[in-house]
């Protein structure tokens, strides 16, 4: 079981592997120390969150009116700790840390400034989550309680983080908002850019396959089933023929809109209130209020 | 880095987020010390249901002839302890436990039952379980072995939860069951509903994004692709405009019939033995027997 | 809380559940003490080839130039050990090791010659995914960096997990690739089988739902959006009936084709260099060079 | 390698070492999910006792000002469930909990009636260890500040320890107090019987092979150095030859009492109020106050 | 907080560290992949010896007469491959592995009959580890039950790796058996040298600082208190003024003998049957059986 | 199972436990976020010493010629790091961090200082710690090998730490230094203040129950045995009868002297060179160089 016949190989690749040219621009020079947006943390981030929000259903359960105080100032405290470092990792990335201008000290200070605000966002957090709860429970026959859908349904997940990424996009803080949507994307197959705006008694169902694009507009009591799709439909290119980035190009979609499973959604429309889109259709153009759109017949 | 500035902010975002009425119909008074539905607990019971039908593939990497027999013998018990554990976190959950009529060790004598029903369910479902191995080892030509499939296809896992949850349900467990097929859910993309009724020797190709509605009938050989769903197409409504829950909703799919990726088949209609839908198509009517259902042709 | 009175039934259900007969084909004598695949160290295995590549994005986060060098050569020497362990599971697995002329050592030392061979692929494994990683970031819109794209975008786990599998398929090794690419599949919704042959510069967007099945060949500067299939038609079948392994039965993609979301290319048939298939159809004969596909019009 | 040539001796040697009969006095039938006393669990146990006692010593280093009420409340609830479990284990083990008029209800009702009782005295319990910190830091010049002490000296959790297990037996408690002394013992050397009688303002230097029995009797601003012993002399034997149990044996050692390191005091004698016992010598006669005892000349 | 200004001294540090030189005699070529003694391993390898000799008292808590034959066969397996493994890194250690005459497969399959040999020995050794138990209960009037001692006194885990040390010792296993006592030193203060030779029914009270040199030999029924040093008075010395290894140097205890608390024992004299030494006391002659010793009078 | 009758209990002892009056001069205000001493990160650092110092014997096994340079890269690193938090949370430790002059970057720039320094003297430490190891093969018959020293002598333990300590006390770390050497303690029963001054080729045999104090001298060529004191006599008092702390009281031990077991040297006295001190006896005045010192004759 020997393999030092193989240490030349192995020697070759390392000095391969080790050899800044072949990193090209993968390569940064980082500053030492320096925190990293860590998917650990923001994971335990997450938990946080949501045990705030749904206290008992997620995190400790050991939660009860007696605790609930204790548990809640220990947790809130923690959640501040977590996002400063996360939002000052986020900040970092990507800058010039050996710049000597560089201030890692009003760096800090910004984080914390923007975790203050993030954590005091969280109780009206919780009350548009509740709209969201309601609506899937209300909107789906096989839901037994509200308990249910918190404690099951992937989509009160992937909302959740939707919800929390979006916050943290408002509040200026790069890159750790969409690890945050990715990491619900990978758990629940809905995936949703942190920067759409969604109103409020949002609910999706299966979820599975569904893609809400970054300039997505959507109103109240909107209902979307697995594999929709709010889409760009073209770009418009640069010089270099690449789409030329920050251009409104996704769905406005209005209050009260249903869309069926695997119907696509493409291009700055908009789908007018209370529309009912179809299964597996592909729109590309403006829908009127109240209009219901289905597929072409099948044929035997 | 002092974080003291921020003391009043926090005490108030504590006090806001520990206020009883923020939480709403979220809030439940719960028994002291009651079990709870465990993510981790029910991954556990998950594993030693696999490690038990599949010894060898999953679970422990060490079982082999000499000691299947004391492997089995402490997983068996093991998986009794913690399905007793878990079956009761689910009969208690909703339960107002400061009843005064309310008794646990009633309800925990319960609990053990059905445990006791379920684990002898066992080595029946190991039959049913080959079957469906079987069927996707025979049905797809890139499959090398029955090992393979057992280790890799995402739809064992998926099937597995389902056959498991179902059996749970069956027995009159709550909650408990639709966690368990979420789970899959989340591993593999396939929503199967524990509710829905499935035959021997069935199949589900890649899978993700398929959709199987809580009262969906399947029979036997019965082949299902990626992005199927079978959902409900619309719910009768109660006074308060919700859809009424219970009401037999979703396909009947009889024996030998295949379904080809991203199909949805919605309502109580039934697709008729041996019948071939194509795929990305909206069906919403009986087929016949035999029949075979295709796409509106798309032109250039 | 005793549970002697099922003290019976327990050792009832043991006694089935170790019986041999009833583990029909699922029963193999194994190799006392033979390696096995096992997914904690094939994701510890993925973890190190994405660190190699990707370093200081996946892994440790202290890489940095100082000590790059020491990183990546403790990492390749873990490598190695780690996949020669892995590449001999997947040697070891459906052989008979109880056969006498059965030679585990010349089999590890196969293995090991594999392993180095593996090894010694990553820098031109790092080239390869830089290039994807440039095709994801020019194509969307949305990306704002490369370091987004590396440590966000789902699609390239699922690519690396796919070039990782194709080269141990190349190197001969079994059963092993397929599990890596199905950990990709549970991460990201992406399936991609390790036969398959896929160009550089090769983009997913979103990607949950695509299918890209095991013979299909694609060719550079492809692009697929979420839910697209590149699947089998139909399988000729052997005298059970069942299908026939091995024959080259899905797509060919030319260079610079766009495949939009949730479309079915079905069978062994061409999608000519630059061709544009719209989203949501179905896709079963050769399509021309430069040719746009689009879906029959929906209708109100 | 191969173990099969020795499955043989295996299963033969799992037949002896699963024989009741070779358990001897070893074997009891244990009531099913019984609890048991749990090193794990009393690990946790004393770090809890030890965090509520010294915060930001032990436990959680996050304590301060503003969030002490929080991990107060927590932990100690924390402490409430787990010492109600281990009481119940301790008070469980040697029951025949087969023996129908076994009432496991009135039992844990008793476990937390206890666990109740103990909890509340936490408060005294601080008190009375802040008086021997107070002793070892005034004691010792080598000790720069109180905090020094409870972090680094050995005897401050030798003595915490056995403070904890002599509340514990005092309230009934079989088993556990013996299992909590020894693990300090294993920790600092120091063994401290439960059933010792000891004041405040206890000091140890050192520490190491101090022993102090079982009915030893110790005042106030006693002070014991390194290798002390504090045993019985001689046991009254009953008819079989054995110790009778139960009697007092071990010395009394009164106030102000100073007793230098590897003295041996045996038997029920007095140590008088300021005594002084030098190193390394052995006493069996009673000591009178203020008395001054050193060991006889060394030779060259 | 950049530490780049140290990169000069950090990696003047490595350069010294790293260099072979410094190493001197620390410096052995190791064979790749080699088996080397692990702490951990053999922390795990004395769980399972214990947990087998005293089932129900270590290891799993879940051992009941239903189940003890599942946990026996599972144990024992683990335990004969953990000690060939850990049986192999003893005869590997000190071996020049590069040699081109070394032969790992003989040296494997040597291991493995030594460990065969080890594990069919338990059932013997859990014969005699009842007597050290009984030898205890009896002898100490605090004891409470024989599960007492079994659970709490450190004699019983320091004389169990004695046992199971000298086992292997006997069996021509080098290093691994002074690990192995060292472990137990290190938990419990006693230090039993592995090439001792112990009778039956032997108890040790306390035990801190008990040292029993390597060529000591103990009879039956003999109990030594804490500090009790068996050690060599002087050694023979080679031409280089160093100690000659291997001569009996250390006493010869005989049966029914009781040594008190801290006296030395020096030298390859003899302690008749029956006699009793006094605490604290030197001892370099012969003592007659049924003699007492006790130290010279202290003095006020 | 309910606790709620207990509820009020709870709430009256957490209110007790979090009254900082209780805390007395427990308590003290902390900086939040400030670095604390921490033993999980000590016995980090401790490890990381020990495997720079003694590479294959400590921390990986899987270092080797090969690879050492990588090992020690990355150790190096990691040590520096943690040396300068553990440092800077010994700086903090009894600062008034609240003070407005207080500056955390210039107290942690500091502590870089130092841990630089004390990473740059680690190859003089193992030119150190290798005299230790020779002192100790030599002079033990029992030894096979210096392998078996390093890895099984529980002084070897001990004097590493104690040497690791040492240094840190004079580069002007509080607190740390003594954390670690009752680390080893309570690892080994053997306790040197980290003040001491111990010279080259320093050994300990068994060791349990050594103490040797603050400000004790060592020569060079010392050997000690089990329970050995290097002790104060007495301490001039100040003016509140408590001892003066920061005298030199304890031995001077001139080089090759031998200390047998359990022997107590008192005061500032001196042990000439190469006198030799017999076991169990008291020593309170200087010792001639040459001497032999042995206990009055025990009596039958």
């Amino acid at each position: 079981m020997s393999s030092y016949k193989y240490a030349e190989e192995l020697k070759e690749t390392v000095k391969k592997l080790s050899d800044f040219l072949s990193l090209e621009e993968l390569h940064r020079q980082r500053y030492k120390g320096e925190s990293l947006p860590s998917e650990k943390q923001l994971s335990e981030f997450i938990t946080l969150c949501r045990s705030l929000i749904f206290p008992g259903f997620y995190g400790s359960p050991d939660v009860c009116d007696e605790n609930l105080l204790y548990h809640t100032g220990i947790n809130t405290e923690k959640l501040f700790e977590l996002s400063a470092k996360q939002i000052l990792a986020g900040l970092l990335f990507g800058r010039d840390t050996c710049d000597k201008d560089f201030d890692l000290r009003s760096l800090y200070e910004l984080a914390e400034q923007k975790a203050i605000d993030f954590v005091s966002y969280l109780p009206e957090m919780r009350r548009i989550l509740s709209t969201d709860v309601t609506a899937m429970y209300n909107g789906d026959p096989a839901a037994q309680s509200k308990a249910e859908v918190i404690l099951c349904y992937p989509a009160i997940r992937a909302i959740s983080n939707y919800r929390i990424a979006h916050k943290l996009l408002s509040l200026g803080v790069p890159l750790i908002p969409r690890i945050i949507t990715e990491m619900a994307h990978s758990e629940t197959g809905i995936d949703i850019h942190p920067g759409a705006t969604i109103g409020e008694y949002f609910a999706i169902d299966h979820g599975t396959g569904v893609v809400i694009g970054a300039t997505s507009i959507i109103g109240n009591r909107v209902k979307l089933y697995q594999g929709v799709t709010l889409g760009a439909r073209s770009f418009p290119l640069d010089e270099n023929n690449n789409p030329i980035k920050g251009i409104a190009r996704h769905p406005i979609i209005e209050d009260d809109v249903i869309i069926y499973s695997n119907a696509t959604i493409l291009g700055r429309i908009t789908i007018g209130k209370g529309a009912v889109i179809g299964g597996n259709i592909w729109v590309t153009e403006n829908v009127q209020p109240g209009e219901r759109l289905v597929q072409a017949k099948a044929k035997p």
